[in-house]
Order: C-alpha cells, then sequence, then structure tokens
C-alpha cells in the first residue's frame, strides 16, 4: 500500500569525524522516501527552489518514488549545515536556511489521495495538521517532530499528536514531552496525548515500541510487559560511523515502508517493522548523506535483518 | 560447578528518588553471590569488621552461600555512601570509608580450591591478580573493575586483563580503557589485551556481548557480525528504578552464575547468560540494596526471563 510523506527536501553539508561533504541531498523526506522505497510506493510532498535539478529527481527517479507533490518556487532549497565532530551522537547546527521552507504550503496531488499511510515527517506542526485533515481517507498516520516544536510549538503539536497512530522520537524528545525522567513513565504520559503507539530511538542502543491496549490497525492485544507493551530492536554496534544524519528518517523509512507492504498491521509485524527500520538506520550511517541508501539493495537489507536477528536471538 | 569470587563485602547508605536507606547490607561480592546463589554454588572470599553480624550471615546462609572465606576482623566493615539523587545512572559518591578493607590479603580456604570458576570483583587489581594466581586450576576467569583503577592503577589492572577469560565493565569504561569514542572499535581493542569476550553494560539499555576468534571454553565459532563478534540482551524498561546500587554485579552473578552451571560454555550458553544477566540486574534495582535479591525465587526469575525473550524475539 503507498505512503505519502510530507516533510523537507534539502541540501545539507555535513562535517564528520570522516570528513566534510558540501551540499549532499538530504531533507527528512528525502532519507525516509529512499528507506520506505525498498519495500512500498511512496509519494512525496514537499516544496524545492531552483538548485533541485536533474540530478536530485534522478535520485527520486531510481526509487521510482512519485514527485509529483514536490513543488517547484523560485529561489533556493532548505539548506542545512553541521558537525558532529564534538559528538556522532547529536549535530550541532551551523546554519539553518529556511528559504523556499519558510512559506511551504503542502498541497496534495489527486493521485495521492488513495494513499492508505500517510508519515509526517519533522516540520511545523501547523502544516502537519493540515495535510494530516487534507487526508481523511488514510489508514494509519505516523509522525516525527523535534525539541523545538515541544519547546516552543507545543499547543499546535499536541494538535497533531490526538490524531496520530504511531509517533517516532528519541529518548529526549519523549522525556521532554512528558517533563519527566523515566523512559517508561514517559511512554506512558506521551501515549495519553494520542499516540496509540510510541517508538522511541535510542541512537546506537536501538528502539523501543510502546503501545497500549488500544489495538493500532489490527495490532493484536499481547500483553508482554507490566507498563505499556514494549518491544525492543537493536541497532548494529557499528566500527565506523561515518554520518549519523538521517539516520531516524531513515529508521522511520524502514519501519513504516514495511508496516506498509503488509497485509495487516499485526503485533508481528510491528516487531519486523521495528527491526527493518533499525537495519536502514544503520545504513544510512556508512556513508555520507544518503549515499548508501541510494546504492542499496534488498538483498542486503534482508542480509541485515537476519544479522540483526542473530544478533538478539537466543536460537 | 561452584564459583569463587573475591570482593567487598560491605554497608552502604543510599539515597534515591525514591527514599533514603542506613546501612544496608552491600558491597560487589554480596550482590554478585546472591545473585549467581540462584543458579550453582558460590563461595565468597571478603573481609569484614565487627558490625558484621548474626543478621547479615543469616542472608548468605538463607542462600547456601559459603563463608568460610569470609575473614572477620578488628574494625569496622567497608563503609560506602551515595546518592542517584540527579542521575539514576550514576553515583555520587559521599563517603567511601575502607576500614578492614584497607588492609585485605584475601585467604583462598582450601575448600575453595577445586572450584572450576572464578570471579574478581571490582577491587584493587593487585590483589584481583594475587586470587588469581592463587587459583591455577580454574577452568574459567571473569572479573569487573572501575574507572578509578584504570585511570590510576592501570599497569596492575592490564596484569589482570592477561589472564581474565571475561571482562565485564560498562560502556564508559570500555572507552576509557582503550582511550577511544567508538564501542566497537574499543571492545576489539580491550580485548587484545586479553580477554576472550567482553561483556559491556549499558543500563537500561541492556548489554552486549562481544567475543574474539579465540574460543572461550567451548564457545563455539560462530561469526554473527563484521568487527568483534556479538550478542545483545535488553535490559527491562523498568516503570519504577528504586535503587539501582549493584545492579552490575547482580548482573555479573547471574551471567557467570548461569554460565558456571551449565556442562559446557558454548555460544548458546553465553547467550542465555547474557539474559540471565539483564533479568538480575532488573530485578536489584526494584527494591533498595540486596532486598529484592533476597526474596527472590527461581520461578520469578524464569518467569522474567520469558519476558525478555518476548520483549526482543521476533516471533
Amino acid at each position: 500500500m503507498a505512503i505519502t510523506v510530507v516533510g523537507s527536501v534539502a541540501f545539507d553539508t555535513i562535517e564528520t569525524p570522516a570528513g566534510r561533504m558540501e551540499r549532499c541531498l538530504g531533507g527528512a523526506a528525502t532519507y525516509f522516501s529512499l528507506s520506505a522505497s525498498f519495500f512500498t510506493d511512496v509519494r512525496v510532498i514537499a516544496v524545492v527552489g531552483e538548485d533541485f535539478g536533474k540530478r536530485q529527481e534522478a535520485v527520486f527517479q531510481a526509487h521510482k518514488i512519485d514527485m509529483r507533490g514536490i513543488e517547484h518556487t523560485a529561489g533556493k532549497s532548505f539548506f542545512w549545515e553541521g558537525s558532529y565532530l564534538e559528538n556522532l551522537n547529536e549535530a550541532k547546527t551551523h546554519v539553518t536556511d529556511l528559504n523556499v521552507f519558510a512559506s511551504f504550503n503542502p498541497k496534495i496531488p489527486d493521485a495521492y489521495r488513495d494513499s492508505e499511510f500517510l508519515f509526517l515527517a519533522n516540520i511545523d506542526p501547523v502544516l502537519q495538521k493540515r495535510v494530516r485533515e487534507s487526508m481523511p481517507g488514510v489508514k494509519l498516520v505516523a509522525g516525527d517532530t523535534m525539541n523545538y516544536w515541544i519547546k516552543d510549538h507545543r499547543p499546535a503539536l499536541l494538535e497533531v499528536l490526538k490524531g496520530l497512530d504511531i509517533l517516532l522520537i528519541n529518548d529526549t524528545e519523549t522525556k521532554m514531552l512528558a517533563g519527566n525522567n523515566n523512559l517508561t513513565q514517559s511512554a506512558r504520559a506521551v501515549m495519553a496525548l494520542g499516540p496509540k503507539a510510541l517508538v522511541v530511538k535510542h541512537g546506537e542502543y536501538g528502539a523501543t515500541l510502546f503501545h497500549s491496549d488500544t489495538p493500532v490497525g489490527d495490532l493484536a492485544n499481547r500483553r508482554i510487559g507490566f507498563g505499556p507493551r514494549i518491544f525492543r530492536a537493536p541497532a548494529m554496534p557499528l566500527e565506523k560511523v561515518i554520518d549519523p544524519t538521517g539516520a531516524g528518517d531513515s529508521f522511520a523509512g524502514g519501519f513504516f515502508g514495511y508496516l506498509a507492504s503488509q497485509p495487516e498491521q499485526s503485533l508481528s509485524a510491528f516487531r519486523h517493522a521495528m527491526f527493518y527500520g533499525s537495519v536502514m538506520g544503520s545504513f544510512a550511517c556508512e556513508r555520507f548523506g544518503t549515499e548508501r541508501l541510494q546504492k542499496l539493495t534488498r538483498a542486503e537489507i534482508d542480509s541485515r535483518f537476519n544479522l540483526f536477528r542473530e544478533l538478539t536471538h537466543l536460537d
């Protein structure tokens, strides 16, 4: 089943201990789309400037990603510059130029309207809500956000959370959103704000799926712990992290892409989706920008999935 | 098969967000012994003062722990006071009174000499080495250490590492010992110092087993990743952590106790041992001091083991 994703398509200049890369193709919607495209059809809603040309389009085309929702407008695309020189787990932002993104007003092509899955990547919650409301027919809605919206745009964000089936954020964001230092308590509090399932990404330690008693889609009703029901996927302990940019969006793409590819969103599908999310996040870190995702094959994905199973399964 | 453990038996005054407990029975050897006693016979080598009486002895006796190696001497037992008010993952030490521990010279009872497993809990590496050399017949030796010995007693510690089969430490200690910020690279570097296997404890994120090509005991020779071979066990996302003191020692007790209970130390035994370690570490956090371990049953342990399997296994 097809996924529509709304989010940023951007250029990133990135510095890590492995080197520096100028103006790679980036943006949450880009990483998400490339990652999800290995599992299902993906349709993007975004805005780009005149610097987004044939070379960038070719990256999406090579993965059969529907670009009819990418609006081309006068000016420059969203630009971000950041470094991970001190800490590979957290980017230090040097430049954020919103450019054409500053006046982004998402338009949904008619051809996207039968999408059954919707992903609201990390953008202004006001826009997330607008897109969500424009697509009332979707079956499952997932979304991301960040510390900036949690701190300074809380009322708008709370409106978005009410309409989400699945929220994917990291540890710090979960605790910040809940105003609590305990992850499990925070997860419970965040789910009380709307999301029926919460995926908390722990970076190099993997990710945890929390889900409530309320079935998400056809999510089976199985109690696997005290407190919210939980499932934990590992991350690959990587010998070398080249560039962590986009790892979270790539996780989301693998997770949601796999879910959308399944006939039903059972508990088993959610568990496998967590693994595929981790797999895609680990690949994203292996080269600068989207380079690794661009060259990936489904065989490599499945081989790493099996490695993750070996990494965590007793027998 | 029996385990001999050398380490501290102490009194701890602990403050956490859940409250304050004065002079609980503590010490690495205490947590380790109680935890391992659910799996195999345990023999302790330690020193205590006159404040260690019938009430404390009864705790060991209730778990059939051999106390013939606990030396009673004039003075007070090792005392530690710490708090976790700001950070549940890291204790702030207020008082460390070595007391009788300052002149500890481990004596090994003859009855301990046929032990096939030896655990060197976190004490002065000079003493760890002395005990290791006094028991040349052991089959498998595991040990722990801490930042203090890594920083200020490195030469003595390196001597100990040469004779270790398994080292159990946390993320920070691993990176500090290797002088490297990447965990997998650090694990490789630490194993080059001697240990054939390394268990890195990640607190609430579980633990990772790294093992080299060299078989540890009968450890099967199976490649499960690039870099060192790896296995990851989860931790229980706890709704409430009452007191994290001793969680690492309890992990070590569950891990090594389970290994010692098995007919052979195969890769499968190591994997199950990682899970039992995590299980015991999670129980330790549920009450102050050793309270939870004292009242635990094997049925509760196995039930949580199954929960951990559910938490991580796809099917």
